[in-house]
């Protein structure tokens, strides 16, 4: 047991080669590659890629959107809580109003879940944001709506919820938008990929 | 796009539901079972069922130990994030030492990463804790050796990290010791999971 590789750089180095060695990147551009394989270093599967569908700018629209300070809109907690802060390039505000303690009262109000209703209080925010949705289907049909009364147009979409009901439908949804967007197809998704698919964007260091 | 479920209630009930029809939860113990429909639930994949492994007393002992107040102790914030305060039967601590300011000193002299480093900040609330270690498998790895040389016996141990260098090692070997365990085999894993795992043993409720 005490054999274990404890530097962390050479981890990092050895894991991202064996993505690269194993994962087949060849149909994708560089931008969205480099995404790719941090995600699949946050979920430990190298078949991710056959799920992978993104529009050609979203990749750069997110990057220029934190570089000139935009914030990062999350569905749940835990995507917020998996952004590297030390990655951001200006030091962006992440956002997640699911706790925020308004939220019941208004899904209560709108017949829908806490999820999609915390969705309300990113209004202000929205034009411009790097929106990261890696949990409920139901918050990213909630943005579709909003974008489509004109709530704002947020610079690029992660669109990663995971699950059983709604999530497929949730993605395709977004895919079929002109909104630049990088999603997971299928029921796989969630906030570990979410995450890092922004800590991707955030930042090109591996 | 208006058509898709908003009620949560009734977005759980049929997740569960598909769930229990298209997972092989044949082998698995009823209180396992329902920490693994939580776990699929948390990532959309029936089939991790086939990579769990588990020692027979390990959820009885984690729900006992948080029933008596006992901490959860995690490795990663995004784990502490995901895990459901309300089902907490006795307002359980959940704890990251990760952030802890005295973390990088301690991992530059122990020569270890931060993730195993910050497990020396557990010493004082290790005996009898619940451990979810849901992202660096040498933060595992590190438990293993601090339970080997004394520093106390936690009632159960969450052993799922994630990835290509040291996870399915690091699961191997928490799954050979006589600890109380619950363990995903392989690369797979992650924070998402462990949570999902947490707040299926500190509550019955689905």
């Amino acid at each position: 047991m005490s054999e274990y590789i404890r530097d962390g750089a050479e981890i990092y180095r050895r894991s991202f080669a064996t993505i690269r060695a194993e994962a087949d990147l060849s149909g994708l551009p560089d931008d969205v590659a480099r995404v790719a394989v941090r995600m699949i270093h946050s979920c430990g599967m190298v078949d991710l890629v056959a799920d992978l569908a993104w529009s050609a700018g979203a990749v750069a629209a997110g990057r220029a959107a934190l570089r000139a300070g935009a914030p990062i809109l999350c569905d749940a907690a835990m995507v917020a809580a998996g952004v590297t802060r030390r990655r951001l390039p200006a030091g962006n505000e992440v956002v997640c109003t699911l706790g925020d303690p308004r939220v019941p009262a208004l899904a209560e109000r709108l017949g829908t879940t806490r999820s999609a209703a915390a969705l309300e209080l990113w209004r202000d925010r929205l034009d411009g944001a790097l929106v990261a949705v890696g949990n409920a289907p139901t918050a990213l049909f909630r943005l579709l709506e909003m974008v489509e009364e004109g709530a704002g147009r947020p610079a690029a979409v992660l669109g990663i919820p995971v699950g059983f009901i709604g999530a497929a439908e949730s993605k395709r949804a977004l895919a079929a938008t002109d909104l630049e967007h990088l999603v997971v197809h299928g029921r796989r998704g969630g906030s570990a990929m979410t995450a890092a698919a922004v800590n991707a964007i955030a930042s090109e260091e591996e």
